[in-house]
């Protein structure tokens, strides 16, 4: 499962979409009795971000849950779009906004609402982690788990096809 | 220890009591310096609550400790007990109120004091840290551990045994 | 190492020491923005420390550190003192003032500055990941890591070694 | 990789220079809702640095990130630098000032972004855990993960090696 995926001859990644829990965090919600909620994520990760950024994909994350108030403390490079019910139609919308083909777009996701996105997205990965529906569809299986060096893993994964891609005159 | 256990045949569950500490949360409970407490659950738990709510299955929390702060802080849509003295007596209650014979309530416990209730619920698990009296006690020990993931474990084989008893007409 | 241990027939157990960082939490301290100290610890090891007392077993627990706010925001049934420098004065001085023999009093600690306490302990105990000096010198070794059921795991040895002194007239 | 390392005889160790991010504490950061950021360490590191002072051996913490208020909070007896774009900048300037020479200076680092500094150091280290390509460039490969014990095995390393040199007056 390492390597090259994929159908058709894989064009450059231009955007990645992450689930926000489970994949940019670890799918942990510590909670205060003052009622405040609190989320973790591995500086890795963010620095992973930084850097696809910086070699022109953009990354998007994407919640079902109402946790606008922590992604708004978040001081990432990244847009990002919560209480979402139906991640396909979301990610479709940005795809399209963005024009961009199926092939460009990966996606990163652990769960069960994430399936759809990963049967669609040209390139498609799980955390170490992920449920099993989300396992049995992916591409790629990181050995980093969600929230623990997934994204920063799959950045690096990407920069190589990238590179080989380039090199090879595949595009 | 895995797939159908209990000495009757199975009914179908109705309600599903889980211990507070060290099954929804890892029994991990943090405090600050202005003494605030903190715990904290797994994103898969909560949508095991939900998934398990959607098919019929009622889900309650059992506290010993006083932790109704945080749990009003809960955003489960789940009726939830605390400061309980007597376990078994109030889930006794609750299924006589709710008009369930023990075959149909399932109890998830990981301590001495949750025994008697494992010993009397129709279905009974244990996540893969409980303590000893507790996982002798149980019909099916979780491969998760508490708080990370033996909930969301206890409904998809809630789930499959469902299915099978529908399937055969076990009922 | 398990078992009974010690040079000389065993008394029971009246006091037990406890480090605060690293046996009673895991050592791990959080720390946030506006500068307030966080820690964490677990349940069972609260619930062990309850049901030595209740069994005529006096837990106390002691710290180098400055953490008297967190301490007092506890709701433990046990006292404690912090800002210690030498632990063997404050423990010495608490067998002295309940009149106790060494024999009489376990240690549980981790940490080098915890070496002397361990020696002159009549029960000496370090969880799974004390430090090297500490696991030479103590009688027993947790399978269960600081701050994740070590106090619980002792408390459970000591109910079976009293159980055996009880029982044999060893006393 | 035990041992002895490094290409010319050791001279004592008068700085050790640590990221912050991921090898004082392990690279996690917690976010609340009310946007204030949380970090963990562990104690054992915190004592290994006072060790290290204890012996001669100045300890100093550098980041790239914003991490200022965090920082005041801790009360380590060393000094910081934070939103450093340029680590060995700042490493040439701290080593210059205190008349050192590069083999005077020690640095555990854990990211691409510490592989100039682990490449200059007279003593380079990195945590468990660290990125491939500082792993690459380290003298020493600690057991221990950052910010799980990693400054402090590193500490006892060093102490290890001062030992030997005063022995055979290697110096």
């Amino acid at each position: 499962r390492y390597g090259y995926f994929g159908n058709e001859p894989l064009k450059e990644v231009k955007l990645l979409v992450c689930s926000f829990d489970g994949c940019f965090t670890n799918g942990r919600i510590y909670l205060s009795e003052d009622q405040k909620e609190i989320i973790s994520y591995d500086v890795r990760d963010a620095v992973g971000i930084s850097l696809l950024k910086k070699r022109g994909v953009q990354v998007r994350l994407i919640s079902e849950r109402d946790c606008s108030k922590i992604i708004s403390a978040l001081k990432l490079d990244c847009e990002m779009k919560v209480n979402v019910t139906n991640k396909l139609e979301v990610v479709k919308d940005w795809k399209n906004k963005m024009g961009l083909c199926w092939k460009e777009v990966a996606y990163l996701g652990n769960e069960e609402a994430d399936v759809e996105c990963l049967k669609k997205a040209g390139m498609s990965a799980v955390p170490a982690d992920a449920c099993g529906a989300a396992q049995k569809t992916a591409g790629y299986i990181c050995k980093c788990k969600g929230g623990r060096g997934a994204i920063r893993e799959l950045a690096d994964h990407i920069f190589l096809l990238m590179e080989k891609v380039n090199s090879t005159g595949m595009k």
